[in-house]
């Protein structure tokens, strides 16, 4: 397999996929509901995963595709090469604000990274990577990332995991508001996996979320040093929903240790 | 007086610092904390008001000036014409990030916003209003807002004031984050109060903000329809600091009365 062709047919289909998506801003959006009232849904979500279908089934009829909107293959193993796609993540953030939100790609081999791709389509902003080979904004190479520490770091992460839940004690996030230098939250797994990369924040956690969120951007922080896990500090299984929790190394322990105790 | 052509001469100071910020982020910053340690300031945040300072000073002798560095006049009343400026809002981000932040400024005559302006430099989005003359997105009109459900809202709130403070009584937030659409934490008052302009969040809140940060964005909000006061309802004061609520008219209320207990 030339995985260098493998990489820009990936980065062709984003491409055109994002021209797809801006294009859309000018026609009506046809929204539903899924699991609950505000895990939300477009026409524009599903075009977009039936488009890279079409395109990955000509291209790679071998391959298989784990997608959001379930137009791809239902999978049981990993393996051979599995393409996991979220077409739109942040999709409240597509309907409300036409920005923060962005494709999410990963391509995996036996179960394992290979290529990981976050389009932030608005800003036109590509954060890939190649693994083994570093990873990119757009043709800028984005530098390793250096240890910070709580007091200094900013975290990702909603408020309603602060608030009394059903998933993690909330008394250990409550000291974590109060420890770090910031919190924010910006409502795209796949955005705030590109921002850990990038060092805008220092870590981003999350109580549920599919392989398809956050495959593409697990690639990417790996190349710079980031370290990504369930919040049990396994590793990821990649097939069904989990916890999620990326942080620069040495961050991610002292956060896991000190304030994760999960129910 | 020419609101026209101070309506112009603003812009054109706008502009010019967001140059003068864009070519600082290829020198190093040297960095300050200011009342905690959270609470940071550049040689940049100095120097762009400075900046501002100096032209305002040549071009319009008689206006005064209050900026969050300080290099502005001492003001014990809003009498004439007042620039409110803060050189740099969310500062936290401008270090960390080199994005999510703006200029923010307002120009008022007798306490009342005439001129308003949020300039999100990064992206070259610069949102503006004249009183009486609605509200823009570079150049384009932003529409009045509709009103919103608390089922359908967004809300921009940072995860210090779920937690319990010393401000406000969390339990309320703690609903309000269980009730509405999505809570989002962008780091930037002024950015926050452009999203809430522009309808993609409904409403933000902050425990404690001064003048310059929201004297700008108070006025593009009100040509649109948000209604902006302190979490008790009242007008602001525009002098000293105080706690700040902006949301679509209707939920603004809601919120306020359902869901909000000062300490």
């Amino acid at each position: 397999m030339d995985i260098f062709k493998l990489d820009r047919d990936a980065k062709n289909m984003l491409k055109e996929a994002g021209n797809r998506i801006r294009t859309s801003f000018s026609s009506e959006l046809s929204i539903e509901s899924k699991a609950d009232a505000n895990d939300l849904v477009t026409n524009i979500d599903k075009e977009i995963e039936q488009f890279f279908i079409r395109q990955i089934n000509a291209a790679y009829p071998s391959h298989l595709i784990l997608g959001e909107e379930g137009f791809g293959n239902q999978l049981e193993h990993l393996e051979g090469i599995v393409w996991m796609l979220d077409p739109i993540d942040g999709t409240m953030n597509f309907i409300h604000q036409k920005r923060n939100f962005a494709i999410s790609l990963g391509i995996y081999k036996d179960g394992e990274g290979i290529l990981g791709y976050i389009y932030d389509v608005v800003l036109d902003e590509l954060y890939s990577a190649h693994k083994g080979h570093g990873a990119f904004l757009n043709d800028e190479r984005i530098p390793f990332l250096e240890e910070t520490s709580i007091q200094e770091a900013i975290i990702g992460m909603n408020a309603s995991w602060v608030v009394p839940n059903d998933h993690i004690e909330n008394d250990g996030l409550i000291q974590l508001v109060r420890d770090v230098r910031g919190i924010r939250s910006y409502g795209s797994a796949a955005l705030e996996l590109a921002y850990v990369a990038t060092g805008r924040i220092d870590a981003y956690m999350s109580m549920r979320l599919s392989p398809w969120d956050v495959a593409g951007g697990m690639v990417i922080a790996s190349e710079v040093g980031a370290v990504a896990t369930n919040l049990r500090g396994e590793s990821l299984k990649m097939l069904g929903t989990d916890t999620f929790f990326v942080a620069r190394g040495g961050l991610h322990q002292q956060i896991l240790t000190n304030y994760i105790k999960l129910k």
